[in-house]
């Protein structure tokens, strides 16, 4: 018999269009990485009624009914108490889930509230499916014999560690999902989608693995996807492909998964025992952050300075004054100077400089909006780099793709050393 | 009579969650725009028995039935043979789609294969939906008395230009969407959800406008949604009760719409012609890169330091050493150096200052994960304040609540200096 599962996912503001609904892909891409056939997806709103009439519909054609949403506290979260309803049975409180509450509204120093009581309250013989990062618990129930109820809240962050930390292992222990599809995503800079593809044509025809080429955030990716009866299984048909698209990738491929450019880079700057400091311009603070998102950072991150008015850059980056004036604050010249000054007055082995034009405003017909100077001083001295990223794509794109791509320029410089 | 409206997706594609259901997004978003109530989006894959199970449910509760995707020239596109099949009516083929098809295809020096025929065949009494952008038409179709059935294409580009240009003239033709529904979304901070509904509970009862409790990232937001003849009528409903939600939340009501903690600090900066420095620890340059995220901030924002290691709080902050080692950077004592250092280093009104421990590792157990102080340094003095919150949901929650909750108290701060 072919199990059929089906993704229900409640909130009336995914019918008002309030937000995507990156939930139901989320659990799509994980059930078929189990393997597991899933028919249907529906939406509906915080009515009871229709609630009501979609589960009536899905019980009959499914044997396991994924739910997100409408675990919250207010009055129109509605999903564990008109399930209770659909299939006749009271909703009972659970005292350790109220007291799991407390003590996390007490650590951020809430107090508990009469609407929480509703969070704490099951259809009775459900179990708790617990919520390690947020307050509303869901559910995993059999309500009837054949049927299994997963219910989850619609917080992405919350719902997706329930799914992998408690769901996949229960599905796991019920027989779902016996064959695996198992991926490892490349990732590459400093090279174009269009270019990567003429390198790896070939490779974009193999069946098992598979490999496909993705794109986002000036970021190209390619995913390689072997599917096999055990991870491991998988992971064999996929390394000998992953090592022939290394090669062919070079320099260019910085690393694999959950790999970022701030976290390659920490690594390199580990491995050679040295310190960076950044000189931050139209960034404002945007690359410090991406190598402090990197736990372990301080290690080798001692800090920065956000010289956002020029002002700043001469104060306490020893730019020159008479520079800035005659060659303008984003030029070559200024970078180079912002990396040497931060080098030298936090006293680390390298300083990174960005200088830049992030817009929509400030762009001249020489000096236009998306315009972008890195600089990077070091135990050899110090280079700078341009960078036109244009206009088009706006100014959050233009200070993410000047912080990635000033990061790729010390990740080159480290690798250089390496060798 | 209420008239119902779903949407209904499909495509294996969204099944396996290799992309997002946007076309369901933004057909939700164009419908509340024309107070066209909708009560399901469904998503099923290229399977005519599964499709046909689908039409059959929802014409049963819906007057318009709403479909994109699977008007392809592929085996696998299955949309209008399955509904004519549905409705007891054979496939009619069009001449005129055809000479169309090919005409488009010259342009773009293609030849017309087999395939495309099937794409020329429409069920029986259904009209021409046309596709300027692409090959595929959809369908206008009332195949029952007050049931009408649009479909589109599943590329997004051609979609959205069918709709507005024909099917939207249609629906107002047929006496769909006369009413329009308009929202205002305020912005709250320091207010916890449940909190905040125990304060607005009664609104939640309102017909028109309705208001309904959103959270994410921390911040809790209220939507106000009205339909009315106009979109004008539909402000002078949301106009008192915005009111009142703004009384009753006071201060913890920061904003509205796109209103970010960041711009609305910025504005009363500009308002008191003020100026602003930071001094970041765990956020690592998260609260400069917040702050210059809006354009033109760079009137206000002069820059900041990132002073991660200890060392550069006191080299380049005036941090006190001797306080630095007594107290530990994660103090009141070192939040308040740190404010005053870099205002008096770089000359501002203001200098605010973040210092924690945002994990995973670091905590101890008199200063655990989560332990994050502002410190904020003014013309009448300076401040801090100490947050805890929680290690539950990791560093990049506790960075961002950390820089987010840095802007809140400085906003509070502008705020009474303005009474």
């Amino acid at each position: 018999m072919t199990q059929s599962v089906e993704i229900i996912c409640v909130g009336t503001e995914l019918l008002l269009g309030d937000i995507l609904n990156s939930n139901a892909q989320f659990l799509a891409q994980e059930l078929a990485k189990l393997g597991i056939a899933h028919y249907y997806q529906t939406v509906v709103g915080d009515n009871p009624e229709r609630i009501k009439g979609v589960v009536r519909i899905a019980r009959d054609r499914s044997q396991l009914l994924i739910f997100t949403g409408g675990l919250g506290p207010t009055p129109d979260d509605l999903t564990h108490e008109t399930l209770a309803d659909c299939f006749g049975v009271p909703l009972v409180e659970h005292p350790e889930i109220l007291e799991d509450i407390a003590r996390k509204f007490a650590q951020r120093g809430h107090i508990l509230t009469a609407n929480n009581h509703k969070q704490a309250s099951l259809p009775e013989g459900a179990e708790i499916l617990t919520n390690d990062s947020g307050s509303a618990p869901g559910i995993i129930w059999q309500p009837l014999p054949g049927l299994t109820i997963l219910t989850f809240p619609g917080v992405p962050a919350e719902m997706q560690r329930m799914w992998r930390e408690v769901a996949v292992p229960y599905l796991r222990s019920q027989g779902w999902g016996n064959t695996t599809i198992y991926s490892r995503t490349l990732r590459f800079w400093g090279i174009s989608e269009s270019a990567l593809a003429e390198k790896v044509n070939s490779f974009f025809d193999l069946q098992n693995p598979t490999v496909a080429p993705y794109v986002n955030h000036g970021e190209v990716k390619l995913r390689v996807s072997a599917r096999a009866d055990s991870t491991a299984a998988a992971q064999q048909l996929i390394a000998p492909i992953e090592q022939q698209l290394r090669q062919i990738g070079g320099l260019d491929c910085y690393g694999a998964n959950d790999d970022s450019l701030a976290s390659v880079v920490g690594a390199l700057l580990k491995t050679a025992q040295a310190t960076l400091a950044v000189a931050e311009s139209c960034t404002g603070g945007g690359l410090g952050a991406s190598l402090t998102a990197v736990p372990g950072s301080s290690s080798y991150f001692w800090g920065g300075v956000i010289s956002y008015d020029n002002a700043i850059k001469v104060r306490l980056l020893n730019v020159d004054e008479h520079d800035l004036a005659e060659q303008g604050a984003v030029s070559h010249t200024i970078a180079k100077q912002m990396a040497e000054g931060v080098r030298s007055r936090l006293g680390t082995t390298w300083g990174l400089s960005i200088t830049g034009i992030a817009g929509p405003d400030g762009g001249t017909a020489d000096k236009p909006v998306g315009l972008v100077y890195v600089g990077l001083a070091g135990p050899n001295g110090v280079q700078s780099f341009e960078h036109q990223f244009g206009a088009l794509r706006g100014r959050t794109w233009i200070r993410n793709l000047s912080a990635a791509t000033a990061l790729d320029h010390l990740r080159r410089q480290l690798l250089i050393k390496l060798e």
